[in-house]
């Protein structure tokens, strides 16, 4: 079944852009494949996000409902933002789980990071857990209408499993907060 | 911390379609919001796809690695395409494992839908496994230049939380694998 590996790699031959201005950027890249022959790949260029899994003192997690137009549907997810130019990865998700929920945290863990649309999107979104929460007032932007709320994780994962949260990036995290839950049983017992 | 549901729903003003004719669609909608002002979103709309975790018998995965141009690196994946227009999500399942792998299952089980995306795309990507599986051709398209391979779920687990397996959708289907076979630990006895 193993074949040899050998180059993959798609060489850029030409690249314009076909959508700007807005929010999404979409950009047209004729290219070389690896068989000499030429295609066309088209991609969103994103300028990657953080994703915060705050834990409270209770072990609960800290969740927004939010409605998201692509899919006219509310999703269950996990606090998330964009980095801004420059920005370091930590301080864009203290940013956002404060503009977004109003906690800061005094721990952060990282988890990593995913990829969630690698066929036609470059975003990569980076990935922390959030202990030591301190509830204070949030900043939410106007257009960005979200409820707060707080579950068990037991729950999050059942709802995982039932389809009730079926947000990708929201999956992974909570999957991997269970794992290193599991490594680290005694996370929480100081605060 | 919890505040009562409200309605979070933002209903589409006009749309127009910004990008198109390749391979993305790319829309731009004016939206009113729930606190009555008007916004701009902007999505690309995706006919949804279909990932297939195929197990062999020995227990194996059947992965793929491929070069993905958005992010200009060679990702490891599980088996996935999209789904033709009225086409059912399990003979998608069928054709892409069979064109991609050459693989035939006598057994598929859901393992429900994910989302990967839903900040600006309306895909949905529907998740089996499978099981009983036959060697033999694929049939691979002339741009679609992979290496397919075989490798322990174990392994598989390891390489996620290592950070070398980082596609969002093969994330969530691996985790949703290890889930199914801690319930149904005799699936592969007979074959």
């Amino acid at each position: 079944m193993q074949t040899p590996d050998h180059d993959l790699t798609e060489h850029c031959i030409d690249s314009q852009t076909i959508a700007s201005g807005g929010m999404l950027t979409v950009k047209r890249d004729q290219v070389r494949l690896p068989n000499g022959h030429t295609s066309q790949r088209e991609y969103v260029t994103h300028p990657g996000a953080v994703l915060v899994v705050p834990i409270l003192p209770n072990g609960n997690i800290v969740l927004e409902k939010q409605f998201r137009y692509p899919l006219h549907q509310v999703f269950i997810e996990l606090p998330a933002g964009k980095i801004d130019a420059g920005e370091d990865t930590l301080v864009t998700g203290k940013r956002e789980l404060e503009e977004e929920t109003g906690y800061t945290a005094s721990h952060w863990v990282s988890l990593g990071y995913q990829h969630p649309c690698i066929g036609y999107s470059n975003e990569v979104i980076h990935t922390y857990l959030a202990h030591g929460l301190i509830a204070g007032e949030h900043f939410r932007d106007d257009d960005e209408s979200l409820i707060v709320f707080e579950e068990s994780l037991a729950n999050c994962l059942s709802m995982t499993q039932a389809g009730e949260i079926t947000d990708g990036k929201t999956i992974i995290a909570l999957f991997l907060t269970e794992k290193y839950l599991a490594l680290n049983p005694n996370l929480l017992q100081s605060e």
